[in-house]
């Protein structure tokens, strides 16, 4: 496995590759890596000849310099990580690689990137699109695997690509879950063991939607009122938000659901010192349009 | 000579070229071949296996509808220019292609957008870093060849292409002009003899001022009022700006230079029915210490 930390030296290794004949599948990681990472390695290790990862903690997408500090970084368990699952190359460039002195370029996907997490953190997404921007042409994959656990991330990400020209393959992966159902994310560790087991709430909330969904349930806010209801079970959970959206153009989904809807949560928890932690889970839902409607 | 249209098979070529160990240079244009995109033509073949050019005139860097709408197109004419100056390749894409429905990411490069150019069009800086973003990515040249008359242009695409980890090089070529000269431009087309006549004031405030710099004239408000005292000479020139900066960073001048720094213009002239052609040109002030400052 070779671990590269230079922009330069990564693309002449991605050239070699490319001309060779190999396919390449990039895993963009910010380190902490974790079963749902482990589930995007095996997909890009699926899908092509080589798997690479990269992994760097952008600040760009950090709206709190608290939560950039507390982010957990540890290279060499990333990197064990990495080796057992049969990576290739790691990306792991410096800051000033990535963000070099004077650097002042950004790319903005403007309307996906202002609803629902974009809302609560300005100049998240903005950040990310750029950030993944210099990922991709700095390794230069055939494709890219993300998780669909950040659905908003993948739709920016899917429409950058689209809209630059980049000829990179966007594959999403479903997220990963604990055995009670909650989705994997670097930010659990911060969760105590009593936010831990109330943290459930967020995907009972998903699939109480999605079994009203199947049973016939088309209204736009009593699908909301009942994903509200579930979350106030939990009472340390505080809900950021919870929306229906068009799973594409993140557009808000009308007052009877007419098709695949995405359903998107954001629920903060108390982590001590005053803090929180902020955890996001999603789904879609295929509404069936109950009998009495006729199908 | 090939002329393509799509961006996935421009990248498949690219992709061919690049692996058959041969260099692409790609000159981007607006169309309207002329002179001036002769000499960057010729710097291509120079330096590079295959001579690609990219013809697309970009809604998105117009701040005024009516300039895009008068802006010269005539592909067959252009067409001819290529194969004259022996080019491989012509990447004339159509406006759905390198924006396709729903396109919504733009490429900003904040700080060198503002001044001189960019404050008198808003957003046109925006339109000039997306679509080179997109022609570099659907060209994937080795390097690209620039005129030196576009300075902040030159200066916008050098930045995004470090900032974003395009492994492009970037070259300038000196302004090419007319006998008396004019700078080369295809809004040069714009001008009546009368205004024709009155545009050599450009050139020739930019030549009086290096005069002066060379002759020790180092004081920056001097240098300006010697330029606005030439442009006064021509009763139609309407000056839109006259600024001394800082060639790479665009920071303006310290009053006293003491670097290389670059003087640039924006001239306005009647083209009739009310509507205004705007010329700009450039030059960089290498100003010398007079002796008696102990040089």
């Amino acid at each position: 496995m070779q671990v590269l930390r230079r922009v330069a030296e990564t693309q002449r290794l991605s050239e070699r590759v490319r001309c060779a004949g190999e396919r390449i599948a990039l895993v963009p990681t910010m380190g902490a890596l974790h079963r749902g990472h482990r589930a995007l390695l095996a997909e890009a290790r699926g899908r092509a000849d080589r798997a690479w990862v990269s992994i760097f903690v952008n600040p760009t997408q950090f709206d709190a310099a608290s939560d950039l500090e507390s982010y957990p970084r540890n290279l060499e368990e990333d990197l064990a990580v990495c080796r057992e699952e049969g990576v290739d190359v790691v990306f792991a460039p410096s800051e000033e690689e990535l963000y070099p002195a004077g650097a002042q370029t950004w790319v903005e996907v403007v309307d996906l990137s202002r609803p629902l997490c974009g809302a609560a953190r300005p100049g998240h997404f903005r950040g990310v699109a750029t950030v993944v921007t210099k990922l991709l042409l700095a390794t230069r994959p055939h494709l890219a695997v993300f998780g669909h656990k950040d659905h908003q991330q993948l739709a920016v990400v899917r429409r950058l690509v689209r809209d630059l020209c980049l000829d990179v393959e966007v594959v999403g992966v479903p997220t990963v879950r604990e055995p009670d159902g909650l989705a994997l994310s670097s930010r659990n560790v911060h969760l105590g063991p009593e936010t831990r087991r109330q943290a459930r709430v967020l995907v009972r909330a998903l699939r109480a939607a999605q079994a009203a969904g199947s049973g016939g349930e088309q209204r736009r806010d009593v699908l909301l009122a009942l994903v509200e209801r579930e979350i106030a079970k939990a009472p340390l959970a505080r809900l950021d938000y919870a929306e229906l959206r068009d799973p594409d153009t993140l557009e808000p989904a009308p007052s009877r659901l007419s098709g695949p809807t995405l359903l998107a949560l954001a629920v903060r928890f108390p982590c001590g010192e005053g803090r929180t932690v902020r955890l996001i889970d999603n789904c879609v839902l295929h509404p069936r349009a109950a009998e009495e409607e006729g199908t």
